[in-house]
């Protein structure tokens, strides 16, 4: 993952995610709150939609898993390198160990979706964990890295954490849309701010890198991080109004 | 806002909404639990004001944000000086985010107020935003200064994220009228301590200047953070009793 | 209150309310289960029994207030000794702010018994109040001292933090007997812990002192801190099964 | 405890808890569901099995008492040397009083098992105690060891705490089978994870030992919790196949 590719990568996975969720959410608000009878039975398509979902997540989450293996110059499912006595590429089986959690909530998402007697909130269970454990991981990824490349992935623990507390919760309380939303919208900003740690770390422009220990760096992300936030709150913005006037129109 | 007058203004804004929501949240409590109707009726009444109260929401954060790009040796919408290569004006900057977050917020105070389909509870979800996005941006605002300047900033930090972390804690719950009168009991600390960060660290009155590293004033600034709270509780208490007083008599 | 009574009075206050506490809560809770009217009508009599114990709350706290105040050698409400140009007693302020806070909760108390229209969760907002703003000025309290100064104050705020944020969590949720009895079994850790930090750092019986900077009196003393709270717990035990035993004699 | 038995011993008889408790409380959702009578009336065997599961926990805590108490070697209810004039074996002391608290669980499940007005909730407060007191312990547990040492015990308190942390939110919040599954696999993880620490700290094969200052092991030791909480799941998810396979056979 150490160059921009292996950031945007999964940014755009989880953006696109988080695009899909706000539509998902917000059109099953409007079909609840409308009681419309849709041309296709609305039941049936979300539950269809459901497993779809399930497969692609496990089916990326396979994707990233023996892509981190067998890239070249990966650990091949080494582990331990006896002979040098120490261990194989470690940042590459922290990315494998996370990949392999969302995979488990995509597996968890088609069981759930496909046997009745499983409780529904099994999934949210396994996307709480799969968060925590990406946040965890995270946390004790950057050792001995530059401050600025630290802050960077701080930030990152922290909105990745955020969205792990609400799926949490989410298990406590019944849900509402508008905490459903805040935490699709924690989504879309964690996508959103993998491209950003890409671009300063791995400036795909060639121009000039920026300065890992200037304390303005720091000064900056901090309000970047708010704006990609308030981005991604005006992308959940037009989604429900563009999809509240296409259903109604 | 380097000086008395940028911590004072946010400090009586904060300080006046406080007032406003207290009269409103026992003028409602007090309809609602004495099933009264006024000459006016008390829906459409409190409708309107909702609206209102999100134009002047938005119209103060836009002022803010205007007020910081334009004033004489303000940023004027300039991110960075390519010739010295450097951000330009970054805690301008940081107060333009903050007040951004609460521009958002006026305008969903008027969506939701007039538009029936949004639920009502994006307005709190909003204000949780504002709020966290605020305690965020101040977190990391200070470095580099003395003791004394982290210290006040520390308790602003504390009692904004308190105020976020009730009004996240509400989205979930139904809300009271006591969660809700705690909260704006935060604001009204806030506010108030707004000045008292003017007063210690730009005192208007030419007097001597609060020694900044001497750890006598954080302990005393510990209690005086006590006192404001003290204060905005008797306020609160005050205006119960002569809301509830002349609604009644 | 730097000596041992200091602490030994506000513990054994601390103690002494947690037991009653206990008794009240288990009488409660056995009344509402057997729906027996005893020769007293309960409901009434707990009413009567809220406004006196608000008042000894008061008038203890008012008691401490003067205390603090006017002991030999007390700061006499002057805060700035402005020939010095230095604070005066601040750790005597410190206290006094901490009474004045219970002082609010003891009023409250009173006025939510007597006056109707009053919501009763404002007693339990009051109270949260009352050991946050504690929390937080021990929290600042022990600036400079010795390692085992410092952790005793530490544990001391942990308690204090955990029975706030109990009292804070009983506005969201409607409560129960076990969480109450968890509550007011922090107290009583809280009135022992009192004593015991007086045992510590002002041996009463003119024995060797402690070793103020030994790590293994802060071993210690991290499992002492279990046994206190073991005892509360046998204790409300003791009570429970004294007063369910005696009111169905 | 300061060997490989000492840490299997414990881990051992929270991974069977851990086993134990998934198959109970599968079975318990499993009757619920489906309202199936089966040939041994549910509700009274449930009831025995918890009195039975209160003796065994109270009679583990009991023996691992007296154990770290009459060991050779140990320190045989001998807390103050004052020959010496120092603490005897308080690392013991605190083996002990985290098993304490465990045999406090165990007297309340039995408690609350036979005698029926004490309410239900009792048991789980007391698991809440029993947890936040030996993550209490073990976080003041390891001062001045390797970075190694410290690095897996505080993995150790992270699981402890979050289990700790689950059982308190259950006091105030209607229990559901996937919350309480989520705790189950936090014991299961503390099991395995005391294996773990077993096997770093006093590997068992006579083999290499673990290098405590090399931050490579931090690195791997991060991911391998991670594995340990998908081993978990997996066993749980296996249970629950194998449960409802049977049960509906």
């Amino acid at each position: 993952m150490g160059n921009f590719k292996g950031h945007a990568l999964p940014g755009t996975f989880f953006f696109i995610l988080g695009i899909w969720w706000t539509t998902k959410c917000i059109l099953k608000y409007a079909f609840k709150k409308h009681k419309r009878t849709s041309y296709l039975d609305s039941k049936v398509l979300f539950h269809r939609v459901e497993i779809l979902e399930g497969i692609i997540i496990a089916g990326m989450a396979l994707t990233g898993m023996l892509g981190e293996q067998f890239i070249p110059g990966g650990p091949h499912l080494t582990l331990y390198d006896y002979k040098e006595g120490q261990w194989v590429q470690l940042l590459g089986w922290h990315h494998f160990t996370m990949y392999f959690f969302f995979g488990l909530l995509g597996v968890t998402n088609i069981l759930c979706s496909t046997i009745r007697s499983l409780p529904a909130s099994f999934t949210k269970l396994m996307l709480a964990n799969a968060l925590f454990v990406e946040g965890f991981v995270f946390y004790n990824h950057t050792h001995g890295r530059e401050m600025l490349d630290i802050f960077v992935h701080k930030l990152l623990v922290l909105v990745i954490f955020l969205t792990g507390l609400i799926a949490f919760l989410e298990l406590f309380i019944l849900t509402n849309i508008t905490v459903e939303l805040l935490r699709i919208s924690f989504f879309l900003l964690q996508g959103s701010w993998f491209w950003q740690i890409g671009f300063v770390l791995y400036p795909p422009s060639g121009g000039p890198a920026w300065d890992l220990v200037d304390h303005d760096n720091v000064m900056f992300l901090t309000i970047c991080f708010c704006w990609h936030y308030a981005i991604a709150i005006i992308i959940i913005g037009a989604i429900y109004a563009f999809v509240t006037w296409k259903s109604f129109a």
